[in-house]
């Protein structure tokens, strides 16, 4: 259903992989400002998980406006894509912001040790076309992730919590997000998501009616106030 | 300068095309939101005015983002690229949100001269890159507009007045305006732009602090706040 919709949003919506993606990362940031808003007297590192695919690509574009609206994100993109323009693109977009970059899953354990050093995480590795088993190393980030959760920063997952099935929520591991933006649409296993204390976000606003109509959503699109391009659900 | 920084963007700075008129019309769509919000109780009809070119380009995708918002957008588009696809994506966005066109100069005077039946006009003819002579049916449209603007609603011109040299400002017709978005940087002529009773904005926050010191536009870039992609000047 879910990659159905994103299907016909670029064959028969004529939509490009660049103008969804721009629109889907420029959601999840400003959600991320609604939610987490910069402050002026703590960190506002916010530790960018990205992953290989879309999921990956839609925090590429967030890291980028969160970056010019006063955030410091650092980047942990360890499979990055080297055929993809669009990727390497928005990598290049980045690298001109001069936004920092981890390389190995010790720095980022290090740097979420150091006390009250990271804001907060986001989640996008997977989303959800995700089929275990998880590649290395975001097995092992998934795993740690989920164990110290109690301990870490908030996580705010993309579209769907990184380790989850579209449908049937957690599998093995739940990184236990408390905040999820769910973009275009929110996925079958956000049912599993809210319980106290999380948060949900919708965005995305860019379907038609007919579009809304066929896959159900016509009441979620409602809730979207004047101009702004997410609503906290 | 002004298309060096576009090109400097797109080149080196690794932006598409798709990537950069998404931000600049959403740029646009919010800027008209702002200054003329949509009402409840008139017309909510605004007349887009699109050129063949880019500027015509964030004109389209102004025009999907304020549809969606509540307005009721309606083209005129009279020169459409048949080779460029991006146009023709951006085209078809709008026929699926059942966007109405008109055909020919003579409906558009006609809808002008039907009392308050439109709110206001988007001029998004040309941009920075025009030179005289002025093709038709622009050359006639833009006359119209300058001979009768007092009694017609309020104009907003994308990035610059249409027939307006990137320098100088008016050349033989001025299309008088009364708002400017002003595009990732004010160009030139936007210095003979103001006068009492009009408002100038700024868009597309997307260029970092090299290109900011390079253009000399660092401290119009300050201007932005939080999350905004406008800035009223």
């Amino acid at each position: 259903m879910a990659s159905q919709l994103d299907q016909e949003l670029m064959s028969t919506g004529a939509f490009s992989i660049d103008q969804l993606m721009e629109l889907a990362g420029l959601s999840v940031a400003q959600a991320i400002y609604k939610q987490y808003p910069p402050a002026t007297a703590s960190s506002n590192k916010v530790l960018m998980l990205v992953g290989p695919g879309n999921n990956g690509g839609d925090g590429l574009v967030a890291s980028r406006h969160l970056k010019i609206w006063g955030y410091d994100p650092v980047l942990y993109y360890p499979k990055k894509s080297t055929k993809n323009e669009l990727y390497k693109n928005l990598s290049k977009q980045l690298q001109d912001l001069e936004v920092p970059e981890i390389e190995n899953l010790e720095e980022v354990k290090s740097l979420l040790e150091s006390p009250k050093s990271v804001k907060i995480i986001v989640d996008s590795l997977f989303g959800f076309s995700f089929k275990p088993p998880i590649r290395e190393p975001f097995g092992e980030l998934i795993k740690y992730l989920s164990i110290n959760h109690s301990s870490l920063p908030d996580i705010v997952s993309v579209d769907i919590p990184s380790g989850w099935d579209v449908d049937k929520g957690p599998i093995d591991v739940d990184i236990n997000s408390t905040m999820l933006i769910s973009l275009t649409a929110p996925k079958p296993c956000s049912e599993h998501f809210l319980k106290e204390g999380r948060v949900h976000y919708l965005g995305g606003r860019f379907i038609n009616q007919k579009i809304a109509q066929k896959y159900d959503i016509e009441d979620l699109v409602k809730l979207y106030k004047g101009d702004e391009l997410i609503v906290k659900l």
